[in-house]
């Protein structure tokens, strides 16, 4: 069932082409335009050939567009968000696709009219690949997608909100709403703390004058190399997020490092029990996620065994 | 060809059973004895058939043996050590499977006569599974092992360790020899650090009295997935080698926790370039790593010598 006539996908990597490879399996689109201001990118969605329209104007392809998902670097939504508001229709639905939802509903929620329904998305859903030729229609399968609605009660918007689930539902995901500020205290936790410590930690490994690139690499099973996949995510992506997201990624930070100075403390003066004691408690965590089935649908990509 | 006409495996979980799995797939090995002193460890290994003696005495299990393995949490070797010294035969190999190495030299070096060839080692594998169960043949196909002679020159000690490292290499492993102090720093950075910081972020979000357990689980698929896979490993083996390489895992903690707060400087005043060079930076490496193809599975038998 078509749930939106024309569908513009604004920025077409990972995400954005794995959208519309989705909504096309599932029927849920008829027509698809992609904006996009990279050269290459367009090429390649041209190419690619899974879009109706493409363009580098981000205001063409909105134009009648019934929904606009904003699938862009998050710094770069605020200029989108400006250039797409006066040809919007009324009754379009816009949501996006960023990590962070409390700057994204502000800034978005500036630039558009009340006549559109503004509701803030966010697929946690990857891989290390980017670019339109890394999308696919299962990406979503078994994920969630967090929908953040703006504090609106009329009956229009409760059945955009209402539309823009079962789009997603349509995809393959599950979807929970929750409250933008959560969110982005949720998603430091589980995203954006990971990120910033896989970063720091290969970045340190590089450094460290008397251990070579070769043998970083050689004896990375040892635990290293799992967090070498996670800081390999898109450079921009990532810069925009923690920008963004600054309150939450500090404070989150001043906390693991205030716990991590006391298990450094631990190991200096031998309190095995307290090693012993947390080793234990997270293993039990994994066991939890293990037992919840978050890791039978996951993608498995690089792992082994 | 058999290269050890009896092996003793001294603590039999999820790396000496694969050991024994691998040896026996090789058609290295004559006679397998296990000492255990876990009970329920010592019934599974008799009912899974893969040992000719099952024993809790790591004296009963070396006697006569040619080569020995310890591969227990290493707070254990000194004991066994101790143990096995009087019944060694004269030119028996005795070699380890610990994740550090100048503390194993220098407790096993201490309790072990000269007469015996003690060749500590490391084989750089894993999964988040233990115990006897969990053991498979593979487990080394394409892996670095890392043996760390001592500073021996008799001609028998150097046949005891290129006889050690014949045996790795039919085994599918990689060998490469490493002074104990270097692995010791190597494997704090691709290794023990990378724990560390699992545990530690699994442990906070545990911890974050406003984000629920549930809410950690549902999204861990944003990159904290992979932590916990790590911060799962066994608790005890993950204390002794924090323990036992404190002051090469403290140097590298500080210089982590340095980088880290350098960070946390360049997200709290908005420099989004320096963000952005350390994100490519890092993306670079993996690139290397996939590259050097350390993520693939094609077995290199014996032609990294």
């Amino acid at each position: 069932m078509t749930l939106y006539a024309k569908m513009a996908l604004i920025g077409c990597g990972l995400i954005g082409s794995s959208i519309i490879h989705a909504a096309r399996a599932a029927g849920v689109v008829g027509e698809v335009a992609v904006a996009d201001s990279s050269e290459s990118h367009r090429a390649r969605v041209t190419a690619l050939g899974f879009a109706d329209i493409v363009t580098a104007d981000p205001a063409a392809a909105a134009q009648d567009a019934d929904l606009v998902v904003l699938a862009t670097p998050i710094l770069a939504m605020g200029e989108v968000a400006a250039a797409i508001a006066p040809v919007l229709k009324a009754g379009a639905t816009v949501t996006d696709t960023g990590s962070v939802k409390t700057w994204v509903a502000e800034t978005l929620g500036e630039a558009l009219a009340q006549d559109v329904f503004l509701i803030p998305g966010h697929p946690v859903a990857g891989t290390e690949e980017s670019g339109p030729d890394a999308g696919f229609a299962s990406l979503f399968h078994n994920r969630w997608t967090i929908l953040t609605p703006q504090r609106r009660e009329d009956a229009a918007y409760l059945a955009a909100v209402e539309r823009l689930t079962d789009f997603w539902l349509a995809l393959g995901a599950k979807v929970e709403l929750m409250d933008e500020k959560h969110h982005d205290l949720v998603l430091a936790v589980t995203s954006h703390l990971p990120h910033l410590i896989a970063y720091n930690i290969v970045g340190l490994a590089a450094d460290v004058e008397t251990v070579t690139e070769g043998e970083v690499m050689k004896f990375s099973a040892g635990g290293f190399r799992d967090f070498t996949r996670i800081a390999a995510s898109d450079p921009i992506m990532w810069r925009d997020i923690f920008l963004t997201n600054k309150d939450a990624v500090l404070e989150i930070l001043g906390r693991f490092v205030e716990d991590l100075q006391a298990l450094s403390r631990s190991i200096r003066w031998a309190e095995g029990e307290k090693l012993e004691a947390l080793f234990t408690r997270t293993r039990a965590i994994r066991m939890g996620i293990v037992a919840a089935g978050q890791e039978s649908a996951a993608p498995n990509f690089g792992r082994d065994r």
